[in-house]
């Protein structure tokens, strides 16, 4: 296992040494689980009673914490991303994939790899295919005609790519990922469906992570965009036409229906579904679970089915708890007002 | 890139033409996005109105439209349709992949594979499987003993179909389609579960197209059904013994619960879920993110969780929204009525 | 077709014969559908009804149903489960994958495969990897460096499993389960989302069955795991440092969200979602399509959207379909009152 000095960590995250630099660590660990030898991290003073009881052997600190007398710390700008600096140190990245070209993959003659792509075990590349320096294609992926895929990308095992989509630089696709799938259009002719041709593709921008086994699909005519930096997780689902913007961010499970735009730094929950052709705004927050069927404001918070602004939807929710009583004091009300009626009449 | 005459174009899709029959058109988009030498389609009067902002140098209209004195056009029955088949006649279907058996796909000797057959790079074919005329298998697809694929069927990369299953004709299965899984089912005995044996099989009949990484779990006993013309989105889960009727449409994310009969020309959005053994009868339309916990009538509209018929949801989700308001509402009458009852008392 | 006399079924079974201890038995059906030759089974006296029109021409019958005049039987201490045994009887596990490492699979010379292991096609498995006896890989899986994978597992085609992580013995994963993924974790740093390492792994203990296309994603440090006889269905989706607990049961396409902990025996409906870092107790249970936001007590049951005790959920359910008419009844009420008040006025 991997042992760094304090010294070694510091440098590596950019921050000052409080205590004895060559003191040895030997991992990473929350506040509260670490063990001796290990180093942890406070980024939130809400936490720093911690500090008497963690028993970390060495800490990292925002610089807005202060001094910390209990133990030998690092102090940096942002204590979290030092912490993940640090767990990076510890576990450096692996050598999965060995280098070079699998003698098992099947690559089409026209294709371009350049330097340091490594390509797994039964791959298949088609014609014109283009891969950048460094990318690494686990086993079992297929890759179809006319895909062109950027620099120091994964794609993990069994991620397919339809023809003509393009991946941007530094993207993850993780097990099963299928990129490039048919939209879902059919048009009825004579009592049955005829397929809309989906002649389009999907472009994936750079630093995009996309979860095992979701699904995007291509577009039927024009592009599927996943613009930089998007993160969607395992198992959602892209309909053809789809614009994810630039850093949004959307949890398991999601579905986004047919050429709806969804803006930047958007946050959704998981298992929420939108209806097609909407707009979410830039910074919209969609609560897990939630039915979009609407166009959403930038900014706006929204939860619930039908979404609903949050705060609307959480008293909605208080309400609901007191309606089965609402309903037996209506009917009280309506028996007093009988009575009261009644007492008049006979006045 | 294709380039056709408008001649050309009105004998593909069986209509005349009224303007330059050699009118040389580059390619198809919709009447709003249509740009110089592109031809587009008219089918509903009611976007008459784009005729005089469009930027197509052409147009394929409706009988019913009458007239375009704008731009040459082409008249047919069915202006969609032949849009569709525009689009494709601009974007035939490509050779994406090779004609023959890839060498290094492994097929069992007693397979049988009809004329045209193509079977891509590192594909497994089991025992006594049958494939018919012109079906293509894509890259690591994994087809095991006894099933039956009809003719000009494809399965896209890393589909894979189980023992025993039956797929007609013209079916498309998209990327990690899995196709006779068990279905769910087991037997609390002395503590733990045991494994309900699911001998049964799917059967897919023809012109069905079945949604990337979805999953199609064989039956108990006897079969899974997907009937004639059903069209299944990405992700749906249809488990075991469930039968889909003819033509019906069932969009992303849904789940369909074991032994539960879906009828004909059903629509269902998406993320769905029904619970097992109940009917959804033919020509049914069921919301997007409905719960369906009890049978559905032929023709009826359902929505929600629980699902009710559409118009009943929808006065609810009015209701709800006057709902904290209600409370305060009750609060007043009660209030009101005590006065009342009080004042009563004192005279 | 396998062919078994009454006699022979009884001693696989360990039951006693009741009428003809030769008589030919051809196949197995549930006691509605079973026809001539056939076996059934009754284990709940409620349907003793259908002894009088059943078709079987034998019947698996728990002690606790008394003498069956009708037909002849077997009598056993738990009919459903010798039923389940007799099906097994007549349905014995297929040869799917014949004996042996396929020579098109790729495995690294430092993987250690125990006696009776069998690999099929296009499999590839990595440095340090250990099979125990008698498991099965089908074609085109991927095993990553440093699994572990028991005895007597089943791990169905395009399976797929990251490095460091540990099956248990008699696991079976459906196609296209990924287990390993990395966990969904970003941490916003001036202006984007950096990765969030995911250096933990995933536990998956015995006599645990994974459906098709679900995804279990590795821990961010530490273990996701599930526990002893678990079953999660098609579809369904484990984040990081999730626990599931034994003999718990999971329908398709539920999610639960990173660092919640699920207990013993517990059932969850399908597509259930769930928030993070709560628990579930042992013994509970959760509704279809419910929405998890709060840790749930022991045998607490729960449904709904947010998921509520069921009772307190049907009660609103309940009163919801009241609440449109109850709108009207409270501006009826308040429209009387109004009119009471005046008259007051007037006296």
């Amino acid at each position: 296992m991997a042992v760094f000095t304090l010294q070694q960590i510091a440098e590596r995250i950019g921050g000052q040494v409080f205590g004895p630099t060559d003191m040895k660590i030997t991992g990473t660990a929350e506040i509260e689980k670490a063990s001796d030898g290990e180093i942890t991290f406070l980024a939130n003073p809400r936490y720093k009673h911690h500090l008497k009881t963690t028993r970390a052997s060495a800490i990292i600190v925002d610089d807005k914490i202060g001094e910390v007398p209990e133990i030998p710390y690092i102090k940096v700008a942002d204590a979290y991303f030092a912490f993940l600096q640090t767990v990076v140190l510890f576990h450096p990245p692996r050598e999965l994939l060995a280098p070079g070209i699998h003698p098992t993959a099947v690559i089409h003659e026209t294709a371009v790899l350049e330097e340091g792509v490594r390509v797994g075990a039964h791959v298949f590349i088609g014609k014109n295919v283009r891969i950048g320096r460094n990318t690494r294609i686990f086993p079992n992926c297929v890759i179809l005609d006319n895909v062109s895929i950027g620099e120091e990308c994964i794609l993990y095992p069994s991620v397919s790519v339809r023809e003509d989509c393009q991946i941007g630089h530094r993207v993850i696709l993780h097990n099963g990922v299928v990129v490039g799938s048919d939209g879902f259009g059919f048009a009825p002719h004579e009592g049955r469906y005829v397929k809309i041709p989906q002649v389009g593709r999907v472009i994936i921008e750079d630093d995009v992570e996309i979860g095992a086994n979701a699904t995007i699909d291509r577009a039927t005519l024009g592009e599927t965009v996943i613009k930089t930096g998007a993160k969607l997780d395992n198992l959602v689902h892209i309909a053809h036409n789809v614009v994810v913007g630039e850093h949004t961010v959307i949890a398991a499970q999601t579905g986004i229906s047919g050429s709806t735009r969804i803006g930047k730094r958007v946050m959704m929950g998981g298992q929420v579904g939108t209806v097609g052709h909407i707009t979410i705004g830039d910074g919209a927050q969609i609560g897990a679970q939630s039915g979009v069927s609407k166009s959403v404001p930038p900014g706006e918070v929204v939860f619930g089915y039908p979404a609903r602004p949050i705060m609307k939807t959480k008293r909605i929710e208080a309400a609901l708890n007191q309606l089965p009583d609402l309903l037996k004091r209506v009917r009280q009300l309506e028996q007093i007002i009988e009575t009261l009626q009644n007492s008049r009449k006979d006045q």
